[in-house]
């Protein structure tokens, strides 16, 4: 939380070069980047239309984002990246043309925030979002929704150790799930696919149960039917692909989560990634697996679900663990310490606290932009 | 949601007899009763202080609850309750009283909600709540949290099925168990229990093993320590008693959750019960587990960590299930089509909403009580 300037973080955050550079040193063929400094979901945009009624200028940009992403960042390093865009949520209409733009650019991937209210959105529950969940589902675009994007981290209490919203941050995919399950898009629109980025895997073996034992135990007062009498469980498995760190819970019970819908990131650039050990780390989870499931996990599933051919490009001798690594004998690992930025509060309690991190990053924020970016 | 009156209800929910009837013919020897009426955490006392000032008068009539519930309901029928006092919130001082009156009842379990913030009370992370805590832990009282004690049901998006607000409410003491996990009472207070009521444990496997990885990967930033360099995993294990109507991803993980601190639960008379058939659905999760893990579970854990011993009175060839059900004969099981109140709105949508049971709700609460009671 502590760097305010690029020179106290790792390049890699930054820089293309530098960024491949510890990919090959993590061992890692293919990344999907998510945006920092537009948000998740681009909400800097959208800030500029609800505040300045901007809209040809925050179409523009999140457009020359997207450009950008796809065409400079991505294209340069074939077989690197999954590339993915921004949507521009303040009009449906606009989300679909950029779908539709992109994937002819051989983009299917797009943010969605996991909660649209919490950022002044409409419900999923209507059909507001209709033109951009049909266009997702002609052009196979997966709607990626990240932890954070729309409810925000939990800083529910912020006397509260830092550690807890860290901890408890992914697991509030678990109500975006239950919400997408119960939307009529998913009826409307049968291939529509949607991806929890970073909501790990160890509870999810419990959610499908925990819908099908709900649906089973009320529907016959609420009156929520599921098309051809499917179950919660089978709207989940045909809609849902998940995604881990390190979760030896729902790799133990993969069965119950679907093995086709597992996949797994190894969160670089930020603290709760694995980098540059994620192989070792990950191998412990997976060594007992079969050799079908371990391929699964860690490259076919997104391969299949993001239409992500890294091999028309890399061969397949050149991409394994030891093949990138072997690039990468050069990256120097040595940790940066004191140059990390200013402290997080004086942590009065002794450690830092929510609180504390709630003031750094306001603090951060106002640094490089104006007071608007803020909000 | 739709009774109104006691003559929509089961006579079971408010009438002793009936209420062991009902326990007998599905095979529940022992219960725990939460308060519906005066709130699970006895807040509509904790109201009278806050709106007109009355603090003696809320202090008697919690005391008169817990009289009556330890006195009455439980003591009629020797061994079939476990009895669970209620907290007067506004004052720990008198909190510690009451624990400490109710322990010399042998009552060894009382009420508190999943966010005390939620209700307008002192965050868990100062040490507002120490008199309480003390008294828990000198009198081996267990702190039971239920779910929608605190933060409420799920009621985010009010267009949604109301199968979202089901289905996603027990998880919400995810974070509950993590704040209590980094709360500084229980570094103060080893011998101090909670208890997660409601909350399920399909995803309990997931939660020690993230909590670990979250220390792991940020303490050397958050300062977070545990004493003698226990990991939160350890901290849960000691401190945190589970409970589940049906989950059997909770079960095949029962070793990371910790055999010692998992209980069942049939949630009678809510929607989400088992009952009248609670055995036999608990015994397809249950069949293949080892005896002493189906003990354990069933009843074991319970009777050692609330100090319940209902064989000092009932013998065990008496406490079967068998057993149970030989004096329910003439319990009538048979539906009560048509007599359950008025229905939750017209479901416009052609499900009922979480809205239409807002709707429902306060006009039910409207109906015997005053206005205050719906704030």
């Amino acid at each position: 939380m502590e760097p305010t300037s690029l020179d106290q973080m790792s390049k890699g955050c930054y820089d293309l070069e530098a960024r491949i550079d510890d990919m090959n040193v993590n061992g890692v063929l293919g990344s999907m980047c998510f945006a920092s400094v537009p948000g998740f979901v681009g909400e800097l945009f959208g800030r500029q239309v609800k505040q300045n009624g901007e809209k040809e200028l925050a179409i523009t940009m999140l457009r020359a984002y997207n450009d950008w992403h796809s065409d400079e960042w991505c294209a340069k390093y074939p077989g690197r990246f999954i590339p993915l865009a921004l949507p521009p949520l303040r009009d449906p209409q606009l989300m679909a043309e950029e779908v539709r733009r992109m994937a002819k650019k051989g983009v299917h991937a797009i943010t969605f925030p996991d909660t649209p209210g919490g950022l002044d959105y409409p419900s999923i529950h209507s059909d507001h979002w209709d033109p951009f969940w049909k266009a997702c589902s002609d052009e196979g675009t997966v709607v990626c929704i990240h932890i954070g994007s729309g409810t925000g981290m939990n800083l529910q209490d912020p006397t509260a150790s830092v550690e807890v919203m860290i901890a408890s941050t992914p697991i509030t995919l678990f109500n975006c799930a239950t919400e997408l399950i119960y939307t009529d898009a998913l009826q409307k629109f049968p291939d529509l696919k949607f991806a929890l980025s970073e909501g790990g895997i160890g509870w999810v073996p419990y959610f499908p149960e925990r819908l099908d034992y709900t649906h089973e135990h009320h529907n016959k007062w609420t009156h929520h039917t599921f098309p051809n009498g499917k179950k919660p469980s089978d709207v989940f498995r045909e809609h849902i692909i998940t995604c881990f760190i390190d979760d030896k819970a729902g790799l133990e019970l993969r069965d119950q989560i679907g093995i086709d819908n597992i996949t797994w990131e190894c969160d670089y650039p930020h603290s709760d990634s694995t980098w540059p050990t994620a192989p070792e780390r990950l191998w412990e989870s997976v060594k007992d697996l079969p050799e079908q499931d371990v391929h699964a996990i860690t490259w076919r599933n997104t391969c299949r679900h993001f239409q992500y051919d890294p091999f028309a490009q890399i061969p397949k001798d050149k991409a394994t663990v030891g093949a990138l690594r072997a690039q990468a004998t050069h990256v120097d690992l040595s940790l940066k310490a004191g140059s990390g930025g200013k402290p997080p509060s004086d942590y009065a309690k002794g450690y830092v606290t929510i609180g504390d991190i709630m003031k750094q990053m306001a603090d951060a924020f106002a640094t490089p932009f104006d007071n608007d970016a803020r909000d």
